[in-house]
């Protein structure tokens, strides 16, 4: 059997099921992107998110900011997509730059409308396995386990990492799920004594090669989240060739995590249009 | 060194300095329990909360409603003490009769009025490690070990038991505290392979005596929440006389965590009405 996770095919899969399902809709869905700055990464992602919105007929409409843009400005204006009734997601691109707060900002978008599940209300939700909107990458993450029958209850597994846009939701999913869960993070001692523990293993730290073949167990599921680029050139976290015989399962970089977070985007907008038309 | 926490004694320590912060007040903060049905445990820790409450300055308010009441009675009562001024602090008694829906009433509750901290709102802020509202056990938890000057940045905390009270809020507690975190439930396998590994072991499931000796590591420090009744007596999850030398620390029950929780339901009274009058 196959070992590398396919996330462009699953992702694939997805997006052709919610192309067919947004033109059956009446109107179209559509999401709002805030940029502020000109961050060159960003510049790349909102670009894929563009397209992937269009490919599926999602209208997409996105707003850029001067990096010098007043953060009350940025509240009011969010405000006001609030109450658009023909704004289904609001999207805020991170990073921002330094000198705003993303908390404060993030912090006015409507929990209905809030298609990174980012605010207090959806990450509440999330943890109380109630109906919210869930953060896109461990929302793929968990999609990619499914498309591959990975059984979570009962399973091991080890998230290292705990940001608010990946470990710390991810937390909730496996829980969720009735996975036992172990969180590791910058300042966890002895990390390989936890690693080598896990069923499942989540690397979402953002340091190339962190993880090698001695961290882990024989027949691990491994799924590698990190996106490090060295000299034009992407690295996961986890050293792929040098674990590869060992797991039963990994995520490559790029093409494993990565098209997942763009396709449940679009299924968070989808979601969000559909709450806001009564219709699911 | 004595090895028993002193539940008794630290949150005697606390009401104290809440009494003598509460007589600086301008007026007394106040806070309305919500009863349905007449539960026998429920009257006891009702009795409890109100004379602590009256013991510090707090006003409280006891409205106990028939078990035939119905779901909107009581949400439209919420909503009139959300808005009302003199009202401070909101709690609905749990467990509520089995013909009404908790997680739909409590979504009502002003989350700046929640002092068991139950609302989506309060449960986000929490694992966003911002200024929310923290349900009063793992609040009282965390107390105790700052009491006893217990580290936790980098130790390994095995939390048994996941419900939305304690073993959830206490994951957002131990990892905003920088403590490296396994949580375990009924669909663990192997608890022991768990719990043996734990610097500090926090154990909520509602099991008499499900951990002995030799589920732990020498020196480990136990927080045990289990509270069983057997034959008019009270156990906790953790054979207390079996562990007891190869502990560290160890709460006694009764007179451990309990004693606490009541203590920091007035607390975050008194933090409810601080936000409310601007004082903090």
């Amino acid at each position: 059997m196959e070992k590398i996770i396919n996330g462009k095919e699953i992702s694939k899969k997805i997006k052709e099921e919610i192309k067919k399902e947004v033109g059956g809709f009446p109107s179209k869905p559509s999401l709002v992107v805030i940029q502020v700055g000109n961050d060159e990464a960003s510049n790349i992602y909102i670009n894929t998110k563009k397209k992937a919105c269009i490919e599926v007929g999602i209208k997409v409409y996105h707003l850029k900011y001067n990096e010098n843009v007043a953060e009350e400005f940025l509240i009011e204006k969010i405000k006001k997509l609030n109450n658009d009734q023909k704004i289904d997601g609001i999207l805020l691109q991170l990073p921002l730059p330094q000198n705003l707060n993303a908390t404060k900002i993030i912090k006015h978008i409507d929990p209905s409308k809030d298609v990174d599940g980012l605010t207090s209300a959806n990450i509440g939700k999330l943890m109380n396995n109630s109906n919210g909107l869930i953060p896109c990458t461990p929302l793929g993450i968990m999609e990619l386990l499914k498309a591959y029958d990975v059984k979570i209850e009962g399973k091991h597994v080890v998230i290292v990492g705990r940001s608010t846009l990946i470990g710390k939701p991810l937390i909730s999913l496996f829980l969720n799920n009735n996975a036992t869960i172990t969180i590791c993070h910058s300042k966890t001692k002895n990390l390989s004594e936890y690693t080598k523990q896990a069923d499942i293993l989540v690397v979402a730290v953002g340091k190339k090669h962190l993880i090698n073949r001695n961290m882990i167990k024989e027949g691990v599921i491994i799924i590698d989240v990190g996106i490090n680029r060295v000299a034009n050139k992407l690295y996961g976290d986890v050293d792929f060739s040098n674990v590869l015989d060992k797991v039963s399962l990994i995520t490559p970089v790029p093409g494993g995590v990565g098209p997942m977070t763009v396709t449940m985007l679009l299924k968070n907008v989808v979601n969000c249009y559909k709450k806001r038309h009564h219709s699911e």
